[in-house]
């Protein structure tokens, strides 16, 4: 047995505008309409011993995180379980709380395979086969990481100094089947090098990427901790105690694991336990880290754009261009990262993305809604995207989920005029409840409690007017809510 | 007395993609919202011994072009008088026709200013000192032109070489207070030069930017187009007697103006006629004939960066960026012009500004939308924004202005939902008429004869929500229009 531990946090700041504080990187969409989490879902469940995935994450992704699973069809054999953080703590007490429920679950025997939500993996083979030399280690209780060979002196990873040559030691990639050895003894972790220095290691056969995934046994994992930071061991076995724990999603009690030092499983635990195999892998590898690494997933054309949307392209050259619906045009320019949304607009140097986080943290001291929010925002029952907006009147797309509920709600200050465009919908209007089908209307005066379902099997659009005096989103009274929100 | 002749049609391709086919370049408004069509009139507006402005443009930019007229303030002792042309048949035909208007209504010694709408021109006083000098020469019966001083080597303009040295005559800047003289004869026109050559004629004293405005009476200008390009003589004058001529807007005659030949007043008239004047100005022109032009009419910051929306820069300089609602980020770029519109985007090197034409050129091919439409689109009775559109149903904002009214229409395969979001709205819906306020909506059935109006003294704002099997602009049976559409 095998069980999964999907980390869905990260901001991933360098890939604004498409990622943002309420959509953050790992539900970003491919060019096949699958997020990275969807893939990070899908990798694990085709692995073989795999019966339950344990994630964690907030409970602002908790919904979204469900409902993107539901949609992964190699998962329908799973069981999900989700642990959620109120406050991000980095790796060790998010693994450290993992490894808790994993072992109240399963006991300490329990191998965790953990992996960032938002990596990308091009070949499945080469990771399982990893997948498995990393468990077979782990159940002897070593600490296991991942290490990817690296293919240029990259100066934004850690990377892993391993105690044999790895060619010499024939482990250079474990994952291909003609290794005579599996893994071998990890040396130290070294920090994010210059140039000069990850030339070097790329030359020296014994260093690898820290990839940021792990393998271990929720036992061993908790003994490394309880030795080598045992504050944040402290801290996590008290969050353990002091949580609701028979409820699922596992919502951590919010003081406790707030105290929790903040730190990662790197500086914490495997920078200093002694027993830390690392296991080489290539298997296409990538942490999508700038709008440089996404380009390169879309095929260059014969001068080097790579483009996902409506172009015009004049004298245009090696340029990654994704949009939205809208068109885009490019003249006499080179070397560019034009990344279009429906709020905000990118225009970058291609050797400057990772410069893009200094764009997000301006617009963070601006508390600007793009930092955010995208126009689309998702809410447990569905999403609403606002199409317009001005001082009088807003207007919404609203889309609900098949049987999802908005809440029993009032305003103070607005009226709503709805029309149904697909689907139906059941509306509580004051004393009535009525159903609106689609090409019909219905009106809720400001003042009046009202709340919008969806009784029907597909997703029910509305459009929204809403028109007041005050239009703000904080204009709400909630009185029932199904998702705990009242 | 003097008439102005306000020629307003041109695309103006290159300053795509806020100039479209039915969005020209006229129409394009700067920083401090006004049109160049409404910077021209108001130009001519304040001149003296100004009554009437004729204006040459064709039906489909009609109303707006009288709308936009209303909001000059400093226009509203004037008469306006307008011809329309059936299609763009190049200014020697377009000026012909406006001669023969102006020679019927004030006879053949009416001096005619004839401005393209689509230019700028910052000094007034100047300006003006130019045009009396220009009508002065003009009443003796010349055919003036107005050169404009070269101030570096353009090469995407024709010159005047003039038969004096223009230092050593004292002319050369009639707009100025000190001079000696008044104007000097043309020698020649010449062609757009090559990069040397103009480097020459900026250096020679005797050579002026073609501006392309012009001052004559319109006896002296028929007759010099009977003299010298006889076949437009002819065809206008035909044209002239089968139009019909006691309308306003008077419409030519389709199948007479298609017939006259295409050709510019330059090379039919000015550089063949014998006495041609130029009367050299320095009154701060530019043709805006580039988003290079464009940018210099915003100060630039610290970087070089010219910006007119809301921008987050890192590492950008000498940027123009010029946007509309959302947020433009930029990092790590230089000399880029970003211009940005609801439903197209343009990134440019800002010394390929000329180049944006072709990539209209391929957008025309394409029979793109792009190329002909905004979002917005303007109507005889106002306009109407597509905010969303999908198989089953399309979301239009429609402003109507006070007093003006749709078409008594019927759509096939589409029911309508209207809410009023401010101002009144009349609604003939089948055998009912209802005024409908703010804050309350309506709803017309397929098949269904209606009409909207405004009957109020404010806009009408109004959401529509289309729902049907077919959302088309074609599904549409007219019974009656107050704009000869029907």
């Amino acid at each position: 047995m095998l069980t999964p531990v999907i980390l869905s946090g990260g901001a991933g700041t360098r890939l604004w505008p498409v990622s943002r504080e309420a959509h953050p990187k790992p539900f970003m969409q491919l060019a096949d309409g699958q997020s990275l989490l969807q893939k990070t879902l899908r990798r694990v469940a085709v692995l073989p011993r795999v019966q339950r995935v344990l994630t964690l994450t907030n409970r602002e992704y908790f919904f979204r995180t469900r409902d993107e699973y539901a949609r992964i069809k190699e998962a329908r054999h799973l069981s999900f379980d989700y642990v959620l953080e109120p406050v991000g703590r980095n790796t060790a007490p998010a693994i450290a709380m993992a490894a808790l429920r994993l072992q109240a679950l399963e006991g300490p025997e329990a191998v965790m395979l953990v992996l960032p939500a938002d990596h990308l993996i091009n070949d499945q083979a080469r990771f399982a086969r990893a997948v498995d030399l990393a468990a077979e280690q782990a159940r002897e209780g070593r600490l296991v990481t991942f290490g990817i060979r690296p293919s240029y002196p990259e100066t934004g990873f850690g990377y892993i100094e391993t105690s044999e040559d790895l060619v010499l030691a024939g482990v250079e990639d474990a994952a291909s089947s003609n290794t005579r050895s599996a893994s071998c003894t990890v040396r130290r972790f070294v920090e994010k090098p210059d140039f000069m220095t990850a030339t070097a290691y790329l030359e020296s056969g014994r260093h690898l990427w820290n990839s940021g995934m792990f393998c271990f046994t929720a036992g061993a994992y908790l003994e490394a901790l309880q030795l080598h930071a045992p504050a944040v061991h402290e801290g996590a076995v008290a969050c353990w105690e002091a949580s609701a724990l028979e409820q699922q999603p596992l919502e951590l009690n919010p003081a406790c694991f707030a105290s929790i030092p903040d730190i990662s499983v790197d500086y914490a635990v495997m920078e200093q336990a002694t027993d830390v195999a690392v296991v080489p892998g290539d298997f296409g590898w990538s942490d999508i880290g700038s709008w440089s690494a996404v380009s390169e997933l879309t095929e260059a054309d014969g001068d080097g754009n790579r483009v996902d949307c409506e172009t015009v392209l004049v004298d245009a050259s090696n340029c990654f261009i994704r949009g939205n619906d809208r068109l885009v045009a490019a003249v006499g320019v080179e070397n560019l990262v034009i990344v279009d949304t429906p709020d905000a607009l990118l225009v970058a140097n291609r050797d400057r993305t990772q410069d893009v986080k200094k764009v997000v943290e301006q617009l963070k001291l601006l508390d600007h809604e793009a930092y955010r929010l995208h126009r689309t925002v998702h809410r447990p029952w569905g999403t609403y995207t606002v199409l317009e907006e001005s001082g009088a009147f807003k207007i919404k797309r609203i889309v609900v989920k098949p049987g999802a509920s908005l809440s029993l709600q009032m305003h103070h200050h607005r009226s709503e005029h709805w029309v149904v465009v697909s689907g139906m919908a059941r509306v509580i209007n004051g004393e009535r409840e009525i159903l609106v089908r689609k090409n019909e209307s219905t009106y809720i005066p400001y003042g009046t409690a009202h709340r919008l379902s969806n009784p029907g099997v597909i997703d029910l659009v509305m459009i929204e007017v809403q028109s007041g005096e005050y239009l703000g989103e904080d204009d709400i009274v909630r009185f029932d809510d199904q998702y705990g929100r009242a």
